[in-house]
C-alpha cells in the first residue's frame, strides 16, 4: 500500500488536499494523471450505463437539496455513527471500530484492554492482556481474549476500559449518535430555519425527481435513472487513503421495476452486470467476491443486499453495493411531500409505486482498486541483458490516463521528430496521448509503464525511409511489433471504448 | 425566456431542485437531456483545453479545502456582498441591486422612490416618482430621476427610502457585509476550530496544488492547470434561472507565465481562444461582445480583466471572465503557508513566482446561453403544404444531447425495424443516439427538432430493398438527402469532435 501511495503522489495521481497547509484529513486532490483516470472511469460507466442502454437515463441533481428530502429519507434521524470521546486526549473514535476485551486470569477479571480495529485486532488485544498481567504481576493462566466492540460495552464497563490514546481507563465516554451529514445554512440567516445538508448520497436525487423523469423522459418500466456526483460524509475516522474519505464521488443507479416483477431476478442481473463491468475495466476476477448481507441485519424494508467485495492490500472491502430496496424510498417521499409517486402500467391498468434495485459504487474506491490491482514491481532484462526493476501499472486501455505515447527514436533527427509530432497530433484529436523525446528509449518505456500507458509507438528510420510502419510496444508483455497507422487506429477503436 | 424555461422543464433539460418539496431557491437539477448537454459542454472543454493542448494539464481538487486556503486567498475577509434587510417584510436585498432616487419637484426633494434592478430600473423609478407626486398632490415640475444604488445612500437617506416590499420608508437597514461562502464544520466538533467552507471558486485548487503539479507533471512555463467542478455561493438573490444560482459548475484554467513574459499578449490570446471556443460549440458571433473592466475598478494586483459578454433574453451579461492576476495568488499562498511557490527558469537561471492569466467560465451559464441562442419558433410547411409551428433548438452537433435519431419509416414492417435497430446499436457504441418508431415521421422529426438533435435518419423500403442508403434529414435546413452508413459515420466523425 505504501508503494501505491508513493507512486500516486510521485506521478501526480493523487495528492493530499491543501498539502501546503499540512493537509486536511479525509480530503484528497487528483493530479494530472489522476484526474484523467477518474474521468475515464466516470465516462466508461456513463457510456455503458446510460448511453449504450435503452432503459437507463441520466440526471444530475444538486448537492444541496431541500432539507425535507433528508427528513423523508431518514437521514436526519438515522444517518449516524456511534461516537466515543476520550476526555483526556480529545481523540474521537467510532465505537464500532474501537475494540476491547476483559483480561481474565484463572477465571477472574483483572482488568480491560482496548485496541483500534485492524487486520489483527485480536492479536493486539491478546498481547495487551499479557502486558497488563505482567505489569500487575498477576500469577495464573491468562484466558484467550474475547474481543467486543465498544457498542457492546456494558454501562459499568465503560469506566474500566482504557482509552487507546492514553492507555488508562476512565476517560472514554459512552457512545453517542453522531450524524454524518455536513450541515450548512442557506440564505442570509444562520438559524434552524436555514439549515441544509450536503448530500451523503446521490440516490435521493433520483427518487425526488422520479416523477419529473417519468413525465418528460419517455420511459416505461422497467427503467433506471443514473447519476454521477460528489457526496459528503463527516466520517469520524477517515482512513485507508481514498477508500474512506469525507468527500467522494458516487455512481448510482436506481432501477425501477413493477411491484409484480421478479425482483430477485433483476437483482441478480444487476449484480452480474456490475461484476462484468468491473472486469471490463480491468479488475482481476481473482480479487472480486460477493457478500450477501445476512437477513437479520437488513433494514425492515430491504429485500436483500449483495456487495461486490474487492481484495485491497488492507483487506477485503466493499466496492459495489447492490440493494433491493422495495418501494420504501418513493413511498417515503410520497408521504412527506404529498405528491403521488405512482406509475400507471398500461398492460395491467394498475397503479402502484415501483420497486427499486440500486447498484451504488464509489469512483474513488474503483480508482484505488485499479491502482492496487494494477501495480507491480518486476525484474526484467534491459537491452543489454542486465536485470533491472520495472514498476508497471497494468491499467486497462479503457481507463488508462494516457492511451499511447509517441516516441521519436532520436530527438535530434528532424524527420523522425516531424513524423512523430504529426502522428501525435492526429491521435490527439480523439485520444489522450503523450509525446516524449527525452532520454533513452528504454527509459521512456519505463516512464510510460509506471503511469499505465498500454502502448508506445516508436518512430524510427524505417518509418520515414521505408513503408511508414512503426514499432508498437505493448506494456504488459513488453513485446514489440511493426504496425501501420490504420492498424493503430483500428486497435485503439477496438480497445478504447 | 419563459418559453425556454418551459421547454427546459417539459423536455427534461432542467428541473427545480427538490420540486416536490416546493423547490429550493438557487438550486437546480438537470434531467436526462440536460445532463447529457452539460456533460457534452464539459467534455468539449476538457478535450480542447486539456487533451488537445500540450501545455495544459487537468486536476480535480476537493470542494472542501483547508480553511487557511480561504484566509490566504482573501475570501474569508472579502468575499462579501452588501446585504440590506427590510425589517418589516423580512425580505433581503443586495444593496447594489436595490436602486433609489430622490423625487424632486420644482427643485425641492419631496420624497424617495425605490426599485429592484432590472432592464428598466430608471423607468420604474420615474414612474414611481410620478405616482408619489400625484399621491401627495404636489403641483410643479417633476425632475427626471437620477438612480443610485443603495450602497450610495447617505446615512440620513436610509430612513427615507421606501422598501420595495412594502412601499413604505423606515424599514430598510444600512448595508452590511455578508460573506457568500457556505460554512460547515468538519469533524465531530461544532465550533470555531472546525469551521470549513464550500469553495466559492475552483481556482484556488490550482494555486494550492501548483507546486505538486510542477514537481510531478513534467511541465514548464508557460503552462496551464485546468479544472472542472462544482462551486457554491450563498447568493442573497439568486435569479435569472440557472444564470445566478447558489450551486454551479465552473471550468477554470490558470495559465502560468514567466514574470518577464508579455502578459498582455497572453491575455489577448486567451480572450480570443475562449471566443473561438464559444463559436465552436455554436454560439452566434452576433450575441458575443467584449467588456474590459475599467482600470479604477480593478483589484490592486490585477493587470486587467476582460469579460466575454453574451446577449441573454434578460440582458447582456458576463459569460467568461479572462483575468490577468499577476502573481498575487501564488504569493499569498507562499506567505500564508511558508512554502515557496517559485519556478526556476533554466534559460535565464532565474527564480520567480509565475504570473497567471485566468479564463473562468460557468458550465450552467454556457448551457443557458446555448439554449437561449438555439431556441426558435418557426412557421414551416408540413408535407401537405399546411403552415404549422415548429419549435427548434439549434444546438451544435458537438454538444447536442442526441446526435442522431434513427427512425424506421413504419413500425409494423419487420425489415425496416430490424435494419433501424441494427444501425442504432452500431451508432450507440460511440454516440448518444435515439431510436423512435412511434407516430408519423413528421411528428418524430418535430420531437427531435425540439430537443436539438442535428440529424434524423429514416430507414425506408429503398434502404432494405435497394442500395442500403437511407434518408438523412438535417434539423436546421430541414433538407433531406440519401446517404449510406459509411458516409453517416464520416459525417459524425467530422462534426462531433
Amino acid at each position: 500500500m505504501d508503494a501505491i501511495v508513493a507512486l500516486a503522489k510521485r506521478r501526480g495521481f493523487i495528492f493530499q488536499s491543501s498539502e501546503i497547509y499540512g493537509g486536511f484529513n479525509g480530503f484528497f486532490d487528483y493530479g494530472p494523471l489522476g484526474s484523467e483516470l477518474k474521468k475515464n472511469i466516470r465516462d466508461c460507466w456513463w457510456n455503458d450505463m446510460v448511453r449504450r442502454r435503452d432503459d437507463v437515463v441520466g440526471i444530475e441533481t444538486s448537492i444541496i437539496m431541500h432539507p425535507k428530502v433528508w427528513e423523508a429519507s431518514g437521514h436526519v434521524a438515522g444517518f449516524t455513527d456511534p461516537l466515543v470521546d476520550c476526555k483526556v486526549s480529545k481523540q474521537r473514535y467510532r465505537a464500532d471500530q474501537l475494540f476491547f476485551a476483559k483480561v481474565v486470569v484463572d477465571g477472574n477479571t483483572v482488568g480491560y484492554v482496548s485496541a483500534l480495529e485492524s487486520e489483527k485486532t485480536a492479536e493486539d488485544l491478546q498481547s495487551a492482556a499479557e502486558t497488563l498481567k505482567r505489569k500487575k504481576a498477576i500469577q495464573g493462566a491468562l484466558a484467550p481474549v474475547q474481543p467486543k466492540d465498544f457498542t457492546e460495552a456494558q454501562p459499568e464497563e465503560i469506566a474500566l476500559i482504557p482509552s487507546p490514546a492514553t492507555g488508562e481507563p476512565g476517560s472514554l465516554t459512552a457512545p453517542r449518535s453522531f450524524n454524518m451529514m455536513f450541515q450548512t445554512n442557506v440564505g442570509a440567516m444562520t438559524d434552524a430555519s436555514s439549515v441544509a445538508y450536503l448530500r451523503p448520497e446521490t440516490a435521493q436525487g433520483m427518487f425526488v425527481d422520479f416523477k419529473n423523469v417519468l413525465d418528460t423522459g419517455r420511459v416505461k418500466l422497467p427503467f433506471g435513472i443514473a447519476q454521477i456526483g460528489k457526496s459528503f460524509r463527516n466520517e469520524i475516522t477517515p482512513r485507508n487513503f481514498i477508500f474512506r474519505s469525507r468527500e467522494f464521488e458516487q455512481m448510482e443507479m436506481e432501477y425501477f421495476i413493477s411491484e409484480d416483477a421478479d425482483w430477485k431476478a433483476s437483482h441478480d442481473e444487476w449484480i452480474e452486470w456490475c461484476r462484468q463491468w468491473l472486469l471490463s475495466i480491468g479488475l482481476p476476477e481473482s480479487h472480486l467476491s460477493l457478500y450477501a448481507h445476512p437477513k437479520e441485519k437488513l433494514a425492515f424494508y430491504s429485500k436483500g443486499t449483495v456487495d461486490i467485495m474487492f481484495k485491497y492490500p488492507f483487506g477485503v472491502q466493499e466496492l459495489w453495493g447492490i440493494a433491493a430496496r422495495g418501494n420504501y424510498d418513493l413511498t417515503q417521499h410520497a408521504t412527506a411531500s404529498g405528491k403521488p409517486m405512482e406509475y400507471f402500467e398500461e398492460a395491467t391498468k394498475k397503479k402502484f409505486v415501483p420497486h427499486v434495485i440500486e447498484p451504488a459504487v464509489g469512483v474513488d474506491r474503483i480508482l484505488l482498486a485499479v491502482l492496487c490491482a494494477g501495480y507491480a514491481e518486476e525484474d526484467v532484462k534491459d537491452e543489454k541483458g542486465n536485470v533491472e526493476k520495472r514498476t508497471v501499472l497494468r491499467l486497462s486501455p479503457r481507463i488508462a490516463p494516457v492511451k499511447v505515447a509517441v516516441l521519436p527514436l532520436l530527438k535530434n533527427k528532424e524527420a523522425l521528430v516531424g513524423r512523430a509530432r504529426e502522428l501525435y497530433k492526429k491521435l490527439q484529436r480523439r485520444y489522450a496521448v503523450f509525446y516524449d523525446e527525452a532520454g533513452a528509449i528504454g527509459r521512456r518505456y519505463r516512464r510510460q509503464d509506471e503511469i499505465g500507458t498500454p502502448w508506445c509507438v516508436t518512430i524510427d528510420f524505417d518509418t520515414v525511409e521505408k513503408d511508414g510502419s512503426f514499432t508498437l510496444r505493448e506494456r504488459d508483455s513488453m513485446t514489440q511489433k511493426r504496425i501501420n497507422e490504420a492498424e493503430l487506429f483500428a486497435l485503439l477503436e477496438e480497445k478504447v471504448y
